[in-house]
């Protein structure tokens, strides 16, 4: 490495290495993204193998995060970057966790669909849940669109869209619920499906937690435990 | 702050900083357990008093996670940490994150106590959620004994423990599955109960979390998604 480079050079491998974090995040969020929409085909088709795939690429989003936990480090003790050098470090050390703890999430709605595959399907073909998942792998991949573009306003407009899956969810849940009252045959798939239902919710936590790193990083102000208006204005204030 | 001043006074306030940190997380880790303690005790008394004690804690822990977070910002922009001190704020920056997550099942455990207040009790008076909670609590405490006293021995054991807990959490489910399928009537409880259940297991998660964050300050190396026996050659490794 460059380390007893100069001036300009320092800094231009400097920026290579923030540039190599951040396109490696974003590769990680692809892989992941890639992971939730296996997992819901998967636990709708009733397919084995692309569970199979979910859990393949679970082992190399592991590995990404260990390796760009360790590149951070890195930067942390070589660069001793400050201000957003250093905001970006902090904001990919937290953003890594949320994007590995969605593929646990993807592997478990990938494990559910296996046990799915083996109970009587229900008519609708579980409409509820694929349209759970659609809504948060779409904001999975906006937030990630947010982090490439450093975009704050995009991140908090996503962030909302957090609400709208847990009433989803909840509406979900709601009507589970009523099925299993009605027909306590139907308990076991019913568990399923909130099984599902929920891991798909926590992973619009995840999202929402990553939403709030983009802002932290582009703005840099932490924005977590605060309304959705303060963090709005947050994202639209000058820095 | 001391900024510009040299030598043996910069080490000892650095060192006061770190020292500052570390006990602001002990302080941190105590306040989460107290919410654990209320909310499992509020669920299995009905007693909704502990219940807003708390909601009154999570306020205090969601300040602390995010003051604990720009200290560790400052000290990495200001101290320039390397080595050890800069893997105690790195470790604590992910710590808090768990932390803070754990207390939010602290909170769902506690909203779910207000729900289950309004039914029926059981026989047993949720015994079973009670000896979870103690599992969880235990697990907690230990870890955070563990990061105070850097033991990274101790914060292997912990970690394995996590399994019993996920065993646990099994038995229960399976019961509560049971009971379900026997007693349609018994479906909202059961799903309370099966909440409050996920909710602990996932609080183990979380500790389990933190021990490989302690090995890690402790040892330098990172030990997740590796078996327990691995985690434990590390543990016991000289460095």
């Amino acid at each position: 490495m460059a380390d007893n480079l100069f001036g300009h050079h320092i800094s231009k491998q400097f920026n290579a290495e923030l540039e190599d974090i951040r396109h490696r995040v974003l590769a990680m969020g692809g892989l992941v993204e890639q992971q939730i929409a296996d997992a819901i085909q998967s636990l709708v088709e009733g397919s084995s193998g692309l569970a199979q795939r979910v859990k393949d690429n679970e082992i190399k989003v592991n590995a990404l995060e260990v390796a760009l936990d360790e590149e951070c480090t890195q930067v942390l003790a070589r660069r001793q970057p400050t201000a957003s050098d250093l905001r970006l470090v902090i904001a990919v050390i937290k953003t890594i966790t949320d994007l590995e703890r969605i593929g646990d999430q993807a592997e478990k709605i990938a494990r559910i669909g296996e046990q799915l595959a083996e109970l009587e399907r229900p008519r609708n073909q579980y409409m509820e849940l694929q349209h759970l998942a659609d809504g948060v792998k779409a904001m999975l991949h906006e937030v990630l669109d947010a982090f490439a573009r450093m975009d704050a306003e995009a991140a908090v407009r996503v962030a909302r869209r957090d609400e709208i899956i847990d009433n989803e969810y909840e509406a979900v849940m709601r009507q589970t619920v009523t099925f299993m009252m009605e027909d306590s045959r139907s308990i076991k798939r019913s568990l399923e499906i909130i099984w599902a239902a929920r891991a798909m919710e926590r992973i619009g936590d995840h999202a929402k937690n990553i939403c709030e790193y983009v802002i932290y990083l582009v703005k840099g102000k932490d924005v977590r435990h605060i309304s959705f208006d303060e963090k709005e204005a947050a994202a639209r204030s000058d820095r």
